[in-house]
């Protein structure tokens, strides 16, 4: 049984923590929040948990084996160095840091100390992008053309970060996860309308190896919610829509197939696939309670997490990459 | 009545001659094509039209005024001088020209003959663009945040230019039109798949002046044909989708309120307003109609086409600025 | 403050007690339910509130002022009737009764003992379903031509009644409150598919003066999860999806015009008229919290809940006739 | 080659000329109308076709193999009748007959000529429905629950007939191929808004053997227009929509489980089953030429046509006996 502490109980740390009293694998031991009402919130509900007002109290209590850092990024950095540094494991939340340097200092930190990082990268554990995950490793969509993801809707602006910071992480986890590679460079755009400095509208480029593009569209300024990706491939072509209640996850046998003639003129002829398209069913499990089982596992079984250290700090890579190529008007940065 | 002559009657030319032959203030007169069988297909469909093989007849013919060019782009140059030094008015098929130069030189000759040129980008004809044009120019949607248009399905790939120079002249064309102000740079990039250097999908950023932000994203490889575009004010909210029979536009009463405090650390508090949205009732007047009737409007009545020379210009220009982006990597490209 | 108790904390009980926790009009008193874990676990989340495993531990409480019954259909005849000659106001779940009768009966009671019955038609009390009713009751549509309903869905089938008495009370309490008359008679047919005499499958035509007619569909075997009605009037339409997240209701305007020509033949013309469609916004509280309000507004200032005995009555009537109606294979049953 | 004549070329007749034109197995031969107009128009696309103002031309000229009949239904039986006996093949608009009395006679005059009876139910030449069929042949749906069908829009009003013979034929004709039993009774209602006697709302349910029920909702007075079709089966489900550009059929692997179990109170006990749902690749040809295509077949390799007069006849019985329901409230007709 993994002994956790929580730090940070704001919006997300209950979730962590109701998760963790449902999931036998786990002992929600205590938390620390720095706001009194949200202790008080968290004893309520849960009379048996440990509360303080000083993450370090959790940090000094040897008999803490893993602890979820839930509180504000600016702060990621610090907490968790010193939860590595005590020798437990953590699950972070998204981003995993503000700058792409301290991800590197903590999962330097976390290897040398033998330690797991699993960054809360909620979206990698969900029913539709497993069954993607699973489609495209099966060889089914054959080799990637692009990926594209549109995540828009009305507000809610943040005072301290970009729409891209704010709403991008979640689909450069998912793109990082289904591409599978290390990404080359960036080229992104943006605009500010609130005049602070910070984007409402971004629109991001990623070149991949092997001529795979990506791009992000975020947006605090949309009328409708769009929470749209598509991933073209060779042989198949997925359009996964987190919106539709019902069809999530759309599966087109459609494809293009390249001729080379001995025409001078037209020397590539294309020719156009379309057969069945078929909507998987998927597991309807929280993504929460799947991504717990998974750090429980990777903690018993010595097992690498699917968002790990690394996983996280190329997505803040990405992140940090895109706010400087906006504030460049598209200045390419290379990774 | 304008006698009307038509060169090139490929795939678009008979649209053209349908609907100058239904229009009473046009006289169809004769066109021209190199290739006999499309002579004799429209021999077959309108025996009183005459036909040539050459188009330079058209231009000779003196009793004709204006002058349709339905040809492939690369002749559009070419043609469209000659045409204009025989002091005819011109309609020409979108885009306008190869180059931005090649324009230019067009629009320059049009003004010293005082000739028409209106460049055929149906879609700003349409009752969809009509409706969105009317609302933004009436203040109902105040100030335009961002244009972002979405025009992506599965092929026909062309052989000889890419997607953007393929597609995106609808969006850009709408874009110049409702954004009405001078493009100030361009950011954009793409992907070719085929290995023939011609990207099937691009993401072109344009700057525009007041801090607006337009994006397109077209597409030869997508899965599932989509025609969407969203135009967000300081007001209202637009989205226009093509594909969809009965609401092709919607207009939503939502928008953001920023209230600067006196409060040092959340300097801007932002409010969202949601209201009622509506689809206003479109025209279903078929647009090349109505577009026709604006060439004989702006013959008849000295009027400056709605898509005049300079829309024309402004279009190849960003065209030929997103394909020299693209192949630098996203570099930005003043205009 | 309106001291109430409720009987029954199944499935639908502990919302009403959470509501009225929540709402100040109300003190939550007690509770009452024969299985002792359902009332160990409102014990657990609610520490104050008295439990008992017999209803009449409620009844006998003269400090009770008003009861929520929640109980099983079959049940609710006895418990009601007690409550009432307890003198106490009654909200009671849907369908109010088992028959007719005895929904007559309580409301008698009720009458002659000057308290309040709240039959808990939750859609009643919905943004969309109040939208609709101030549309139509500021004569914005017209006269209704007709009313129609589907609800359907796979499963879940009930053991002991059928598909209508299962899911069509939502339907007929709405279609009640809307249309506002007095129903004349009731066709209906449906299909016992697993052979148990319990209809899973069913149609209801309900004959309305001034020549509305009504439908409904309700079925538990459709693969599909289908909740729309549609409203016709003289003057304009609607249609109200209860699936559709950000476009519950529709109001076209749409109608026809119909023109007594002189005509001997042809003495009928018939114009359709096509305007706007609006969405109008809906407010997002819940239903069960209006109307617990409303419940507290008709008991302190003595108003006639929307939802009152009567309606109640004319439900279980429709509900009653429709089985009847189907069990003679589309027999008419006037009301 | 078959010699066609066409009588009745108002609406649907040219779509029978052209088809024939461009199918080799049919030579295109002659046409006859009473209105001059109508004789005109077609001489202008198809000059090479005879024209008539007298359908008995057609019918006496023997080089004629077959006969289309394109004109209104209260002219069919007689036209029909005559053709037969001049020993042609028909291919008959739909309805057959404005009375099952008269479709009766004509399928036995079509018998004892040995002459074919293909009814224009063209439906059940699209390659939706023809997907549907083999899907349902292969056993893959399992049995039949149950078929509904919605079919509404706002108009046309029709003069002469009731919105059950408008619009219902489609559904009746793709239910009695789908089913592919004899319905054994019908119960219907509907309303007539305009006061003229003819329905403008109706509601059919049509009991089949196997205890299969089906219901069709025909209607002009929506705001919306459906078209939609839903066909449940022990197996597996499908939905049908003819609007969607795009994933008309879907085919749900859904369905119930019944367990029989030993327990007195719970003697059912039903199990829920969710898998995939697909879009099988629909062909796209026109449905008239599949059928032309069939006519031709059937003649030359003497076939019983898909719909033959059976089929015909079996609709009108529906249509018929509908619309006496209909003006008994609902009474069973039994068939």
């Amino acid at each position: 049984m993994i002994n956790l502490g929580v730090i940070g109980v704001g919006y997300w740390g209950p979730n962590i923590i109701r998760n963790a009293v449902l999931n036998k694998r786990f002992k929600m031991s205590c938390c620390a929040d720095s706001k009194p009402e949200r202790l008080d919130y968290i004893s309520a509900l849960y009379p048996t948990i440990k509360t303080s007002p000083n993450y370090k109290e959790i940090i000094d209590d040897s008999s803490i084996d893993a602890v979820a850092i839930c509180t504000p990024v600016f702060t990621h950095f610090e907490i968790a160095s010193a939860v590595l540094q005590a020798g437990k494991h953590i699950l972070i939340e998204k981003p995993m840091t503000g700058t792409s340097a301290e991800a590197q200092q903590l999962l330097e930190l976390a290897e040398k100390n033998k330690l797991k990082i699993l960054v809360d990268h909620t979206f990698l554990f969900t029913g539709a992008v497993r069954k993607i995950k699973e489609t495209i490793k099966s060889g089914e969509i054959g080799d990637i053309y692009y990926f594209d993801s549109v995540r828009v809707n009305l507000g809610l602006f943040q005072h301290d970060v970009n729409v891209v910071w704010d709403l991008a992480p979640h689909d450069i986890a998912v793109m990082d996860h289904l591409i599978d590679r290390k990404a080359e460079s960036i080229v992104a755009t943006g605009s500010d309308h609130l005049g602070n400095g910070l984007e409402d509208v971004a629109f991001v480029t990623v070149f991949y190896p092997d001529n795979i593009i990506a791009h992000i569209h975020v947006n605090w300024l949309s009328p409708v919610k769009i929470r749209q990706t598509q991933i073209s491939g060779t042989k198949k072509m997925i359009v996964w829509d987190d919106n539709s209640p019902s069809e999530k996850v759309k599966i087109y046998d459609k494809g293009i197939e390249v001729i080379q003639t001995a025409d001078q003129v037209y020397n590539t002829l294309v020719q156009y696939r379309t057969g069945d398209m078929y909507c998987p069913k998927i597991p309807q499990s929280e993504a929460l309670a799947v991504e717990m089982d998974h750090f429980a596992d990777c903690i018993e079984k010595n097992i690498t997490p699917i968002s790990d250290g690394y996983s996280g700090w190329r997505v803040v890579q990405i992140l940090e990459s895109s706010e400087k190529s906006i504030k460049h008007r598209g200045r390419e940065i290379r990774l």
